[in-house]
């Protein structure tokens, strides 16, 4: 998508790979949204640590940044002994598989890899084939992302006030986000509408990401507490409301995603506001039963006691502060401990529907399109 | 209510006044949570400065506040001509009038004084009769807040999860509060119980003010970011809501309040968990006839944009962090701005009963209730 880098509009994607330098470029997306930076990692183990420190995160985007991150241990290798460079493959999968072990992006996206692989015969073959294996996993996650926003997009009608969650946007992928997607579809379809960004406390992605995505898009926003939707909603301010998942289930079509999503889809319901969430398939469990099964990570208590910014006046004047040297506040009572789920589970009855880059379905349907939408078995 | 300062517990209130040195002595509460100071107001002046520059707030603190300010200067007049006196008193009564003129309590709180100073035949009667009076508009406030307590109580068993928004605590009244009244009695009476502080963005009263109080009375409890309430109430993990109003309808039993009370309502109702609102009887509107004409403030972006706290490590055990220094912080997205209500409507509907100082009562019977409950006409 575009950013505006010193008053020049350019076009990035979140992870690219470059070949003749053999680099993985990222977004160092731990410095967003008050400074814009394209970090290249030199070598796998670089790779390994840009995923592991959270400089890039978001489903599609570790993904790629793994199958980016496998080549680039792969073309490092110089030789033709094809046992030996097997062993590095291994090295270099295990070391970016260790990163972030509870992530099956990347693992779903190097297996991938791998399999394209082993169907050359000369190590020179089978870097050609990485490689190729790679961008094409890069470019179907960018056209699942256009699929979700050209279904999408047929929701938003000119002048319409949406509501977003959390952030689902293009930096959690290679490019167009999910919950975003439809937006931009929207916007490049000439249709101006205004977006309300859940600040989403304890972590504040939509304040600091979606609002900065927004605001390189040009696409009118304003940031609000998590608290303030209601009032919102009750005073007819708000049409529609689009989110992301981190998890669907399949079985049930519950939405696994953000903490405070459940609350949206509760309110929305109450109002007669459609609720949709967008979704890639990669997110769809077919499996588990039901939501209560889904594991709640309970995150560290800091995240909600504080929070994280710059320093800076509160009266100052809109556009970036002078100093960009990130700060931890204890908002909280010192003697004070908290709870913190990091995510919540939203029922299939207070969602509109699911757009997947497959089309838009009710969440009671997605069992009955699961052959559509990719289960094999 | 107790207060721990350097190891050792002692009862405070939030205002009280020392006739021998004719000063106000109020907790300094935008020291919160990190620092307990009582400070005190040497004239009327400083008084007024002190509501102004919301070292108090709370609409019974400033009450309180302003009928002891209002004594303070009539008791600074040396003399005995009576119309000097008078003058002196309308100079006084300006100045804290002034301090926070959208504010109904000091008003209401300063005609009482007058009203009662107007039997004394000289100066020095006069000057008696309004200490009195201001002594008695600071007791009848705790008396109350001790009745919302006593009916409240009855709700609350023995290990009950129970959950507030903002505060409507002690610091805001001259002591017990309104929404915290029944915690402190149930506890006073035995009961074990544990609390869930909403933190209540953006200015975040119930991590701050609420999370001080409860654990300067050594009352179980955690904070949540405002998101996580939906999430436990539908694992069973909350058993009864408890906020308070800064003002209640009395025609058709409206509550505004804070905003985020509104949602937190909708979500008790969807999970059959009692939703009740404590309200002090001078925040009752006997007059307009819905909420929708209930002006909603909008307050500053920065608010939302940002947070007030001190800077810490976020890893730092619990306890004091080492420095004091308040700071705000920049979280959002430096180019975006935000839309700020302060406030939203809760209807009856939603609200298991309102807990006067008089019992609990639904929210369609106040009007019948209207002479029990103060209304004259």
């Amino acid at each position: 998508m575009n950013v505006n880098v010193r008053g020049r509009t350019r076009h990035y994607r979140t992870v690219t790979f470059d070949p003749a330098r053999n680099e993985v470029l990222l977004i160092e997306q731990r410095l967003l949204p008050h400074t814009f930076r394209i970090i290249a990692t030199k070598n796998f183990r670089e790779t390994a640590g840009a995923i592991h420190d959270m400089i890039v995160r978001g489903a599609g985007a570790i993904g790629a940044t793994a199958a980016y991150g496998l080549v680039q241990g792969t073309l490092a290798f110089h030789g033709r002994d094809l046992r030996k460079f097997q062993r590095q493959v291994d090295t270099v999968y295990q070391a970016l598989k260790a990163a972030r072990p509870t992530a099956v992006d990347p693992i779903n996206a190097m297996n991938g890899v791998r399999t394209a692989m082993r169907t050359g015969e000369s190590v020179e073959e089978q870097q050609k084939l990485a490689l190729a294996a790679a961008e094409e996993f890069a470019n179907e996650d960018v056209a699942h992302c256009e699929a979700i926003g050209r279904h999408g997009a047929r929701l938003i009608r000119h002048g319409m006030k949406i509501l977003t969650h959390c952030n689902a946007g293009w930096l959690a992928f290679v490019d167009l986000g999910t919950a975003t997607a439809p937006l931009y579809a929207a916007q490049a379809q000439g249709r101006r509408f205004h977006v309300f960004c859940d600040e989403t406390r304890p972590r504040s992605q939509g304040a600091t990401l979606t609002a900065w995505e927004l605001a390189q898009q040009k696409i009118s926003h304003q940031v609000i507490a998590d608290n303030a939707a209601g009032h919102l909603m009750q005073r007819g301010e708000i049409d529609l409301v689009i989110v992301g998942s981190d998890r669907t289930l399949g079985r049930t079509g519950e939405v696994a995603n953000k903490i405070g999503t459940y609350t949206k889809a509760v309110l929305a319901k109450r109002h007669g506001i459609p609720f949709y969430v967008a979704i890639p398939l990669s997110t769809i469990d077919w499996r588990l039963k039901s939501g209560f099964d889904i594991p709640i990570e309970e995150r560290h208590e800091s995240e909600v006691l504080g929070a994280w910014g710059v320093l800076t006046s509160p009266r100052s004047t809109v556009g970036s502060p002078p100093s960009v040297k990130r700060a931890y506040v204890r908002v909280a009572n010192p003697t004070s401990g908290a709870r913190n789920p990091g995510f919540d589970v939203t029922p299939p009855e207070l969602i509109a529907g699911l757009i997947t880059p497959a089309g838009i379905f009710r969440p009671k349907d997605l069992w009955n399109r699961r052959r559509e939408l990719g289960l094999t078995d």
